[in-house]
């Protein structure tokens, strides 16, 4: 049993599982049940899916989840970022609300559960950190709008349809003359109340009284009340009648077995955006799990994690679900709602099970409206421009970065947007190692320590050039080093030596070792002697492997205070 | 005119111009121009081409450079890899020996010519620098494999098609029993014939007492001395009638003015074909003249070299020829020969021109496979198996790229090959700078420097763990970097203090900023202070920009020394 343990971290705590670990799981599944169950509409809809398949991807990878997860209080199921890149994906293949469109939907969750699984297997979960801060946050933000911009065709009852923000601006303007007033009303008021109740419930009910987690969980009941409240007004004013689209007919029951499609050509076309959905649910997933993981000091197991959500995919596309993953706002609650095992996600599996068994009849007068209403309110709280702001003061790569992928999201797509933002910042990666920084450096008086000469007083000596070389040497910078020396030797007749210093340098690649014989063998030739200093144990490992050594005139000292004494620095 | 010099380099050296320079110049012109006919007949029919053209891209470029180039001694013209590359971009487009195939060519010197002044204007030469040593080193080797291989047909005297080794060594084995005696007995003499006159005659005529330079000279006529000798045969014996492939009709007369093809769908076919064309092109010709220059203390400007190879290549394509670029072989004849100024590739020109007008008809009853043994000659000396084995001793991150390089030109093509070599050594470099070597360092007894404590006898402190991390810190390695303190803090009760030594740092980017940010929130909440020492200059700029520096309660010292001291290191 034990070397299943770390595949099957559910054998790690489920034998000392307690009767108060049962009691606090039950209540924090009770509370999360209460906020899936709505949210779970509504990201189908905007996934451009049956209200049902909503329900179905919240039940088995929850308990998929519980079995291979090793974060104790994530949530998983459909959230919007994802559910937007599924529309995406899946309206590039079939029309929506085709029977090839839920197809598109279940194969991309199989898909994006082998991606995930494979990944596990082949330890390439360092993938995400590709992904980095600047595009992530771009991606979210920008992926906010969309979605908040999708929505308000629902608020407004009209029909636009479109996949990028002009389009859906345009589609808004062209038809608003033919919004429906009640659909308006309950959707305008929908929002104010959702807004309100999620910034200025809790205060308020704090202020009466009330016990600050109490508060909370009846804040965060908002939406359950906005439901309620106006399924009543739809069927008490007959609304549906006058033009309020409602979510309509749920099928009721057991999720059904679902298979999904095996046409090699739909897996081609579904690739790319299963791997996209598979890295940003990952990152989304691992950063929550980390967060609240740290919070109790407990640990989460990244390359695990792959392996669970993997899982929770395939169970999403078995039983007729889309791709899911740990979504930011349920794991918050149920942590927060006092989750201690992976156990609470199994109840809140049973819970939406039941929710979908006998609830859904309930459903059918609920418009579409409302659940717009949640979407927008969930995902506004995605936009974050203060981290635009905070970007573009910290470095302006990494705000190009992040400026390409909100632009490219918002005017091309969500699959165009996250690959122009990866690839964008691995070429200013690139570009900025093509181009290392170089600084001549000085001794600084009373010490051993060396520092640039247009940064600090420090002395130099004219027959001694020292050039401090500030990234590890590879081909994109070899001839940049070549040109640099070159350049600042060319005018100091009385240069005896060039020291080249190496604290920085980590790594010196074929090309760079050549370009290191091509200087050593053109100052020779000029009688100026070439010396390394500062050079560190693996680099000095593999020049050792080379033959660079023998031929090289120079000496390699430990350190620059060494090289710069020894070669009689100041002397006189 | 001043503003012209940098862009017409003629300008700087013209007015200068001395009866001295011109008896060089045309000396050099002469040789060059001797062993430059045969050549250009035998890269035209590498690259699939009539004779003539060879002879044509050999004039007007030639003129060209002369014009723009500030290499005094590069030659360009056809080369065996353009050749190569050229055959195989025009061979996607066209069927071989058709007039479109021929208009692909044409096409293809004018794009390359187009990318490359592109290149120039906007300063994108350092794109080069990403084509690595191994990678460049790696393609030329398979491609003269490659190029010799496909010559073998030619020795033999059958038909055989391919464009892989696979298919080129099954096209040969398959065919081989219809082999033209005449062809195969004329072949191998004069493959034996030029790797005799390559390695032996040189040294054989120095011993019979001529000055080196006129031996060298006179070896260097190899391949003339073959070429009249087996026409000669030719028409003596009557070899044509009895099987052996000769050249056949060459138009005699000056280059014809031709225009590209201005088709859209088929630059976009030939587009990426030319790119690579003028990286390697580039990268040929730019260490040539830069290995030239460097011996009579000259400067290139490689800025320069993309307009003058740009200009030779539309001259190239405006005069019926093919992509050129500087060629070693003949760079380095026309230099050794005396070559001063670019003038003597004009008067090369010249020489090509006569002999284009003049000689054509001479070289009718030329056998093709000794155009064949002059090029198998050629390439070989381009395989540098030497290289592949010190680069396996060296890096095996590099021999991966130059592996990979091979095989795929091998096996698949030399457009995707050096693809796949760019490709996976720029993966390589992100997979090595997203593990960055991270080492606990301790200080050197008797000095201010700080060591690898697996490496050094060095003094550490156990309240104060200092971990130097040898790479810049990008979203690539932010986790790694979080993961590795986490890691090492784990077991360290008397801990108190955590140094990040970055001396090594050279940029921290938005991503790493959040770990770092993390990594201190954390060590606070454990009752660690966490400080970082060694900042550099630009690096702690950036810092300030953010609002790092107001939430950060540790310290930035100077110097890891000055850190050590002041936290109290080995005070007790």
């Amino acid at each position: 049993m034990t070397f299943l343990k770390p595949l099957l971290p559910i054998l790690g705590w489920a034998p000392a599982y307690s009767r108060t670990d049962a009691q606090s799981d039950l209540v924090a599944a009770v509370i999360v049940t209460i906020m899936l169950v709505p949210q779970s509409l509504a990201y189908a809809m905007l996934a451009g899916l049956p209200p049902q398949v909503g329900l179905y991807a919240s039940i088995l990878p929850l308990i998929a989840y519980t079995v291979f997860g090793t974060s104790r209080a994530l949530a998983v199921g459909p959230v919007a970022v994802v559910s937007l890149m599924t529309a995406a994906a899946a309206g590039q293949v079939a029309a929506p609300a085709s029977a090839e469109y839920l197809t598109a939907a279940i194969t991309l969750a199989f898909l994006s559960g082998l991606v995930l699984v494979a990944m596990s297997v082949l330890r390439l979960g360092f993938l995400a950190n590709f992904l980095s801060h600047p595009v992530i946050s771009g991606f979210i933000t920008a992926s906010g709008i969309l979605i908040a911009a999708s929505q308000l065709k629902h608020l407004l009852g009209i029909r636009a349809e479109g996949d990028t923000l002009p389009q859906l601006v345009t589609g808004l303007v062209e038809r608003i003359g033919g919004f429906n007033p009640y659909t308006l009303v309950i959707g305008v008021a929908a929002t104010a109340f959702l807004f309100w109740t999620r910034k200025n419930l809790k205060p308020l009910l704090i202020a009466r009284g009330l016990r600050p987690r109490l508060a909370d969980l009846i804040a965060k009941a908002g939406p359950v009340a906005a439901i309620l409240v106006s399924i009543l007004a739809v069927v008490g004013f007959g609304l549906a009648e006058k033009g309020v689209k409602i979510v309509g007919d749920i099928p009721a029951g057991l999720p059904p077995f679902a298979m999904p499609s095996f046409d090699l050509g739909l897996w081609q076309q579904l690739l790319l955006p299963a791997v996209l959905i598979s890295l940003v649910g990952f990152v989304e997933s691992v950063s929550v799990a980390q967060t609240l993981a740290a919070k109790r000091r407990q640990r989460i197991v990244p390359n695990q994690e792959l392996t669970a959500l993997g899982a929770s995919n395939i169970a999403s596309a078995l039983s007729g679900g889309y791709p899911v993953t740990g979504g930011f706002a349920r794991s918050v609650v149920n942590f927060d709602a006092g989750a201690e095992t992976p156990l609470a996600g199994a109840f809140t599996a049973v819970g939406i099970l039941a929710a979908t068994v006998f609830l859904t009849p309930l459903f059918r007068f609920l418009p579409q409206a409302v659940l717009a209403a949640t979407i927008i309110v969930a995902v506004l709280s995605l936009v974050d421009i203060a981290a635009i702001r905070r970007t573009w003061a910290y470095s302006k790569a990494d705000f190009a970065a992040m400026a390409v992928t909100i632009l490219t999201v918002l005017l091309v797509g969500v699959e165009a947007g996250i690959t122009a933002g990866v690839l964008l910042s691995l070429v200013l990666f690139l570009w900025r190692t093509s181009r290392p920084h170089m600084a001549i450096v000085g001794l600084v008086p009373g010490t051993e320590h060396f520092r640039n000469v247009e940064r600090h007083q420090v002395l130099t000596d004219p027959s001694i050039l020292t050039i401090r070389v500030d990234e590890s040497l590879y081909f994109a910078n070899a001839r940049a080093l070549e040109d640099a020396i070159y350049d600042r030797i060319a005018d100091q007749p009385a240069l005896k030596h060039v020291v080249l210093m190496c604290p920085a340098v980590n790594l010196i690649d074929a090309s760079a070792l050549e370009s290191l014989e091509a200087i050593a063998h053109r100052l020779d030739s000029a009688g100026v002697g070439f010396h390394l200093s500062e050079v560190k144990g693996p680099v000095m490992d593999a020049l050792k492997r080379s033959d660079f050594m023998q031929h090289f005139k120079g000496r390699i000292f430990l350190s620059q205070f060494e090289a710069f004494t020894t070669l009689g620095g100041l002397a006189r």
